[in-house]
């Protein structure tokens, strides 16, 4: 898919505006740029026009139109993401769902709720734990972030390592086609095996199958009490070791966040937290159940991580306690963004005992290239967000090769390029390392089958080409 | 996919021999007669060869050469099925991988298990227990079932309620294409989403896009400890109010099963049990976890039901008084089939809130239609097997309105045609009643996209038709 002739991207816009009515159709250049990008260095392109869907039949109306035309439609929910999912690299129209924001229904007894795409994370979280339901999946821009976005990326956050990933949630969707067609798939129950799981299919297709309308999540009753334990240790070995440990004792907690010794050092002055001076990696774990039983896992927790040479257990029960040991973590990414000109961070996962092996490769490939890189993620599932700091211009292949280096060291430790920001446009070249050509065939058909004139998302996850330069 | 025409059929046949060696191919009238049926009314079909497959080669090179030849191959686990999946409707080949059965890795610390697809369910859970790891997924049939039926068909069984199904504990799967293609999908961590979800595409897809020789699956810490629960109540409704007064209390226990009034009287007299004179219905609840929280559980899971008005509640904690509560819910399926002279098994989900709408429906079927409907299954996912008895041949236009009935009730509902067995050949032509036209077209377009020849599975899931009637 090129871009489109301005003659179609009128007419396309034409039957748009008819069909949706109202302020749909939006053409102010301060507001296309507004979605020009995403919060990645993916280069930022304005697109010829946004459309603010209000409904399943307004999203409908749009790609019906895109497609006779064939129009490029890049979704977008709040733009939060980290690979350019949401950048209209083709240009023509940007398809908001942020307007489709209702919460339709919160079933106490069935443990479910019905959410149209532009239900941000964080009010579904607010909604649910009203009523004493959980809802786990927690991508760090929870707040912003919104449903659509996670269900068409997949996402995580760090109490996936227990209760699993936003797919993981989902019992059924509405999904329209890129040629318009409205499709309900998924089971409408927890169990269900009628047919292909098309669902699991849409969830991390990142817009580039269909677009997601609304979808029936299922929930878990909230948890009676949660606990956060900080643990400093005195080496990377003791990170993966303390992890088995636990595990090995039964304990499954719900997040274990590492932050390793460079992002330690380099947070150490704001981090509002009295850091031990020979700590090399910080452990955020998170234990949650009820409280009889949150309490004996406290302490066997710091007897797990004892027994691996801790240097120091923090432990907090009351919520302000735990806020305040939760956003040093939180906001590590902004204040890793003030310690240089330029950030970048990568998402890669490598099994979990295999994290010190990486953060290993993460040293040598930060010496080899004169690039600082701080790691800091999920280490119960061993995806970690690697980073990479440079301050001049000229430094810029040198971390190419560094980026490189880190992705050649996933795929050998058996790992994987992505594991919740997915692969949009800045890992798309990067897919034939962990893909075989056959694969990556296969699913190139399968594009074509949903999407004839590939007018959906196009230029993401399957287009090769050379990493884009963007403004990092 | 009609029959293959003999001198095609020899064709294939001489080079697979050629490919796979020694015994693979058999012809023995005998062992073919033994893979013409699985355990479902489904009329049996002698199929012309039976290939054991030794290895991910062997099933690469007969579908290679079926699908050059336009052979029918139909894959077959231990043929425990309940839907006709592995029965060879249009002839040709059944492909079996029972000889693949070797569990090729247990890691206690990554917790992942790789296995061939011949692997026993059973065998696989002993394989993890005996390291105090825990494979949840326990269809009834796990003695014998292997994890290639499994995967082909998203097996559930009682602790689905809170571990999820076979396709939950899915990371990796090796898959042959129709065309002989080896291709590795799904991730190699418990994170992951770089490209398209193949991996739970393929599982559930009832062997028709597909052949899996290989899985790499997710294992959990063995909980600590078991209790069951056997409890006798005085009406449906209080079924499903002791169910939600026990999620309202946090509890999720790992099973919840049922075994309706109509069940409870067939069973009675050889139950082993001291069923209540009163009892409408039985409820089997296993809790498992830390001992310490378990204790607890199995006291408020007593208050919930008994605050619903239960007439008795027993307990078992050691293993043998366990397994006694378990047999007679086990033998279930068997006792049954001794009180009449047919019997048929359906495997609806309703929501949980909906089962005494149902059972209250199968009351109603069963009165009009003149057939003992006893029904038991998984209360706590609302997915129940519910059974038809009856005597004589001339009744059998009845019980298909019985089922059609059942089936039309579901979908009233909000429930799903099926829940575990899958649709096979038996549920083929009742899946337009869930499915619109257009959802089952774009399977149809996946299906053809894997398996351009139609040669894999021909005459499953997506074959409208009359239900063919066989031997009850």
């Amino acid at each position: 898919m090129t871009q489109a002739s301005p003659v179609s991207l009128e007419r396309a816009l034409v039957e748009i505006d008819r069909a949706c009515g109202g302020d749909a159709v939006v053409r102010d250049p301060d507001i296309l740029e507004s979605v020009a990008g995403d919060e990645s260095e993916t280069p930022r392109r304005r697109p010829e026009a946004l459309v603010r869907a209000a409904s399943t039949r307004d999203v409908a109306a749009v790609l019906k139109a895109a497609s006779k035309h064939g129009v490029p439609v890049t979704p977008r929910g709040a733009g939060t993401g980290r690979v350019g999912g949401a950048v209209p690299v083709h240009g023509g129209i940007v398809l908001s769902t942020e307007s489709m924001r209702s919460i339709v229904e919160v079933h106490d007894e069935e443990l479910v709720a019905v959410v149209e795409p532009g239900v941000a994370t964080g009010a579904l979280h607010a909604a649910v734990e009203d009523r004493q339901l959980f809802y786990p999946p927690d991508p760090n821009s929870l707040a912003t972030c919104t449903m659509g976005g996670n269900l068409a990326c997949n996402a995580g956050g760090p109490r996936a390592f227990k209760y699993g990933v936003t797919g993981d949630f989902v019992l059924s969707l509405e999904v329209v086609t890129a040629e318009g067609s409205v499709l309900a798939v998924g089971k409408p129950t927890v169990k269900g095996v009628t047919g292909y799981d098309l669902a699991s299919l849409i969830v991390g297709s990142e817009g580039t199958l269909g677009v997601i309308t609304r979808a029936k999540m299922r929930l878990l009753p909230k948890p009676e009490s949660v606990r956060t334990l900080l643990v400093f240790v005195a080496d990377d070995a003791s990170v993966g070791r303390g992890i088995t440990g636990l595990l090995r004792r039964g304990i499954v907690p719900r997040c274990v966040e590492l932050v390793d010794s460079i992002a330690l050092d380099l947070i150490r002055r704001d981090a509002g937290l009295a850091i031990p001076a020979g700590a090399k990696g910080m452990l955020l774990v998170e234990l949650d159940g009820p409280e009889l039983l949150v309490d004996r896992e406290v302490e066997r927790t710091g007897n797990a991580f004892g027994d691996e040479g801790a240097l120091e257990i923090l432990t907090a029960d009351r919520g302000s306690e735990r806020e305040r040991l939760w956003s040093a973590r939180r906001e590590l990414s902004r204040t890793l963004r003030t310690r240089a000109r330029f950030k970048l961070s990568e998402d890669v996962v490598v099994p979990r005992t295999r994290i010190f092996d990486l953060l290993r490769t993460c040293r040598e490939l930060s010496e080899r290239h004169g690039v600082v890189m701080p790691t800091y993620g999920h280490a119960g599932d061993g995806n970690l967000h690697v980073n990479f700091l440079w301050d001049h211009e000229r430094q810029r292949p040198d971390v190419e090769l560094a980026i490189h280096g880190l992705f050649e060291a996933t795929i050998a430790l058996g790992g994987t390029l992505s594991g919740e920001h997915g692969i949009g446009v800045l890992k798309a070249p990067f897919l034939p390392m962990e893909q075989s050509p056959e694969l990556i065939a296969l699913q190139r058909k399968m594009k074509s089958l949903f999407d004839p004139r590939g007018i959906l998302n196009p230029g993401k996850v399957f287009e090769a080409g050379t990493r884009p330069h963007g403004n990092c």
